[in-house]
């Protein structure tokens, strides 16, 4: 790679388009003439507008939103959104969550503040290894919504049938899996994503909100920061938002429309992915964790027979250059995570480097 | 200026030093030799654990920052702040309040959420253009805190001595002249600043806070997000943080360092400030709206005789290539922030165009 850059397996903050960081380091001190770098220029000022509006309007576009939907840009990331959602969202103070994961977890605890978290459907019985069945869940009579995360990011499964709400709204964490594969917008009341992993730099989520579900009503202790309803009638533009986070997420908005959008990174994603299964699955060393039918094309956890054996394999890839290999703390084992930005060359590479090693192994 | 830059007054987000910009544009693509940029980089790798430590060990060593105060990196800006000191330094659900302007008012409406937040001392009477007398408050006996706006961005009136709290906790909002001078951290319990007014990106706010203030007992609506002791238990990493807001920031803290420290920024800010306020003192057409002694050294807001000719000045200024002049749109008039990155020669480039309007008015 040029630069000297490494192919980066990271879980996220993850990898970002070379042309796009070409382009955000030329105008790093002279923002399109405006005389300024986008991190000192007013976010009320005609540049930082237009900024905003492109970055909005090229998401419009990549996704194919509605137009009653709204698009915001929150600080505070998922941990943020966790209480936001039931803050916002429970009026009956009843919400039905799938449970598949870490993150899927930590929204039902936080949920639990604020109302009843239902857990109706996990795969905590097999260590999240896959999506439960949600054709025909027993959803509370008053639930307010429906919850799944759609990418687990540590357990590495997706939900690539969703599931049936009986009527109810559906909200999803789709961070992990934002803008890999082209989604209706429509099946869903809300969707935020925390940009890190497949847009650009971390502190911001990005929250798509049918309007309709924005309350003027919401209990008095909810911070006024935390009401979508503020967010959506000002804009993003309550507070100074995270300018330079909006500013790089339009640049790879604009860099994926110029790709061929959604669908053709699903191509490549289905790819790329394909290429590090296929080897996994016929690997006598190493194996994937995850049910065939519920692999996440973003995030691929894989074991070899120990966990000495896990930690001399990850010590040998940084060796080699692959970086952020190891698996997450709480699960340990190996993980490579294969966003948008990951090349198909690394994906090869990488697959090559594992194959020697397991030739290599005894000798 | 080089780079086809500009003098830019912006309030915030405003200047940061050219140097500074330099080093970040040169880091974009390869940050520190370890083949990534900072925004793909993870926040638990070695490379950003180690931006993150300097960080905080040199904005400690800046603001000479005593051993039991911890430094936080919050996102959410001023408006999460505004709720998260009630939900957390509230115990008895009293606060007092100084109201100097936009800024403490909105931390006022905000706090009435979480308990009962008294007006100690006001400047409303007179639109905010001086900072009361807090000399002997009436502080009521069972208030939590004593909390000020030490410099009100909007109204341009700062405080030079804190407030008798007869031995209240003391909290501080310095967003908009952090680092702009010294300030004996152990006077409070808690500082906070939004980063992007004297420091750098948008997109978080730095909190110090004492220790002994970290609780574990909040009520149980407050989100996991809003409690400072869960960062301050994570060295702000409980979720990903605003990498890079951190590291910029770090950057200036290192650039302010090699300049002398916040001394020798008073001294520059002082000396910057006298040049604009005398000016303004001796015109017959401009003039400050702030009492002599209460005069921000960041924020100077000042007025023509009407509306008309604010107007037509800052359309003046702007062609002649000085933006954001224009005053809030709260308030009107015209408003120079000149924070720490403003060079002298911009704020005397500014007068020398100021006083040759005025000589030619009526010509």
């Amino acid at each position: 790679m040029k630069y000297g850059r490494v192919y980066n397996f990271s879980a996220g903050p993850a990898m970002m388009p070379e042309p796009v960081l070409e382009e955000i380091q030329a105008e790093v001190l002279n923002c399109q003439g405006s005389g300024m770098s986008v991190m000192e220029m007013s976010h009320r000022s005609k540049t930082f507008t237009r900024i905003y509006d492109e970055a909005v309007a090229d998401l419009r576009k990549l996704m194919n939103i509605p137009d009653n939907y709204k698009v915001l840009f929150v600080q505070g990331g998922g941990t943020l959104q966790f209480a936001m959602v039931p803050m916002n969202l429970m009026k009956n103070g009843v919400a039905a969550f799938v449970e598949t994961g870490t993150w899927s977890k930590k929204a039902i605890e936080e949920a639990r503040k604020y109302g009843k978290a239902v857990v109706v459907a996990s795969s905590k019985d097999r260590n999240y290894s896959y999506v439960p069945d949600c054709s025909d869940l027993d959803i509370p009579e008053d639930a307010d919504y429906v919850y799944i995360c759609e990418n687990e990011t540590i357990h590495g499964n997706t939900t690539f049938t969703l599931p049936n709400t009986k009527g109810k709204i559906l909200v999803s964490d789709q961070s992990s899996m934002f803008l890999s594969r082209p989604v209706n917008v429509a099946d869903y009341g809300l969707i935020w994503a925390g940009v890190q992993k497949n847009v650009g730099p971390a502190g911001m989520a990005i929250v798509i909100i049918r309007e309709d579900l924005l309350r003027d009503d919401l209990p008095s202790f909810v911070p006024t920061y935390m009401n979508y309803k503020i967010h959506a009638d000002n804009d993003s533009m309550y507070n100074t938002p995270n300018c330079w986070s909006i500013y790089c997420c339009d640049k790879v908005f604009k860099y994926l429309l110029s790709l061929g959008g959604v669908e053709e990174m699903a191509r490549r994603n289905e790819e790329k992915a394909k290429i590090l299964y296929d080897f996994l699955d016929q690997s006598k060393f190493f194996r994937s964790t995850v049910d065939r039918k519920d692999r996440s094309l973003m995030n691929v956890p894989f074991v070899t027979p120990s966990a000495e054996e896990d930690a001399k394999v990850v010590k040998a890839t940084l060796a080699a250059g692959f970086d952020n290999l190891k698996g997450h703390r709480s699960v340990g084992g190996l993980r490579a995570s294969i966003f948008n930005a990951m090349p198909k060359e690394g994906v090869e590479a990488l697959v090559a480097f594992l194959k020697e090693y397991e030739e290599n192994l005894g000798k």
